[in-house]
């Protein structure tokens, strides 16, 4: 009866679920905006997250569908006013909202999401609703300061790597780790079990932004999907280049400069050059190190875990395994 | 003990409640844009609503004071994002928020302002914070659906008097609504009372925005406080502009349609055109009696209510007959 839970079964129950959303009707130029994004697909890590820790606890993850959806709602409201901000054109491949139809539509269709994504969660049982909402609005608003502490990287000489964490903590790792304690409070565990996948999805979280960081740079060409060298063109400040810039001295210093400098440049050329500077200061060992610091304290909370279900832990080990070897 | 609730002492109560809200600190990009907006100050009658409705059934309204101010908060979110969509630069005579910053951070303030408004409702009584969570989502979804309906007019060529009612009472009038009703709510009456509310506030409401209508083009230059006219001079699809190019004929249609098609005229001298035009056709004899039926069917079910304290009663029928009777 209790047969082990499937990752492939909860996301077709997910997607399900979420195709079937009901957004609202009219006026089309309002909805059709969230209807496009949510169809765009992407992972569903969250809500995945989500169901995967509420079957640790109990059997019946279709109860928690609804509040999984929201997790994914509101990150793909995220998205949508993100791109606005980072004047993205491209989202998985498709245009972008603002771009398929305009800035203020974007603006307004995602407000509107934020505010289906509470629509989503407030069937939950009015116990827990309460805390959820709290936890929620918490998580909400971090999401937000990370945005904001990330958009002020832009204009900012230097970033230390502790400023830059704190800013893939609030801007990505929270995220993970409420859709984790999510699940956990509505299969009534609100404590210790909760506390622990939280701080499991915050580690976690900041490790695979790190290795974003890592792929953007040192991806295999063939199986990353995407253009390899992204972030060194555009001078992100990701981990790598925070790191080289604390580390380098004399000539090489004065080389990575004159590249974030430059204006006029051959992208290859420049992609192959700091990526040539990283590699003679390590910065991919050290990258990797701190990567696996995260993993591993966040495998350290995991272990601590008591569940009911001891086959589903071993998928939500090894979901999280895939995605730590990841190459695109 | 009962001594009459005076509007003076709620909106002292309420201002000092506002200023000592806390949205957050860091980062402060994030965090000042609210506070900016939130000092700019305004009537605060939406807070103002809650409060009284509330104090129809209840004597201890400082317990509404938090949920008052969500309303007030989520007013002000939607105030920051249209003045985005608007090009707006100026908000009750100081900078607009994407002014003063930029629009990225009026995109993200407000989207996080949306959040702080849930975090003022969520310590509502759990018994009646589902029910509350569940009418302020349905309201904040029909304000966006208002305003992207305002937005289409404005490529629209034709817009029908229906269409343009049931804009306002999604853009502006169900939040008044809201108000009243959820005053009712928090004082445990929510059925017959709760709608009771509803209805004159939206009712109420559609005739406020009749009645900006009306003062933009018809108000006492001396009292008004800002530019007369200013709905003519940007052909803005008011009221009075809809029931004009309904009603206007031969050589009146002719010359309303060839100053609407004007891309080069004298301000002052426009005004003053459309006025005339407005003038022959009736157009505030009818706006005046349209308005009118909003007030009447509004006031028809305020009488209706049955409350436990008559003297409030009587303040919130003379609030809103001052609201009615403004001059600006």
């Amino acid at each position: 009866m209790n047969k082990t839970i499937s990752v492939n079964d909860i996301l077709q129950d997910l997607e399900s679920h979420i195709e079937n959303l009901n957004y609202g009707e009219s006026p089309k130029e309002l909805y059709e905006p969230i209807s496009y994004i949510m169809s765009l697909g992407g992972k569903r890590i969250r809500p995945l997250l989500t169901l995967l820790s509420y079957s640790l606890f109990k059997n019946d993850y279709r109860q928690a569908l609804s509040p999984a959806a929201a997790v994914e709602v509101f990150h793909n409201f995220t998205l949508m006013h993100d791109d606005i901000m980072d004047d993205a054109p491209l989202r998985r491949g498709k245009a972008t909202v603002h771009e398929k139809w305009n800035p203020n539509t974007a603006i307004l269709s995602g407000d509107v999401m934020l505010v289906r994504a509470y629509d989503l969660l407030v069937d939950i049982d009015p116990v827990l609703l309460p805390k959820c909402i709290r936890l929620f609005n918490r998580t909400a608003a971090e999401v937000c300061e990370g945005q904001q502490h990330d958009m002020n990287f832009e204009s900012m000489d230097e970033v230390e790597e502790d400023t830059y964490i704190n800013m893939i903590r609030l801007k990505t790792a929270v995220l993970l780790g409420f859709a984790l304690e999510l699940g956990a409070i509505l299969a009534g565990r609100d404590e210790k079990e909760a506390k622990l996948l939280y701080d499991f999805g915050v580690n976690i979280g900041i490790g695979f932004q790190l290795k974003d960081d890592l792929l953007d740079v040192y991806a295999d060409k063939a199986k990353f999907g995407k253009q390899v060298g992204g972030d060194i063109i555009a001078n992100k400040k990701t981990f790598l280049l925070i790191k080289a810039k604390e580390l380098a001295s004399g000539a090489i210093k004065e080389d990575l400069e004159r590249w974030i400098a430059s204006k006029d440049f051959d992208k290859e050329e420049k992609v192959k050059a700091v990526t040539a500077i990283y590699d003679k200061l390590h910065i991919k060992t050290l990258t990797e190190k701190k990567m696996q610091e995260y993993f591993d304290l966040g495998f350290s909370q995991f272990e601590k875990l008591e569940v009911s279900n001891q086959d589903t832990l071993e998928v939500l080990r090894q979901l999280t395994k895939d995605l730590i070897n990841r190459e695109k």
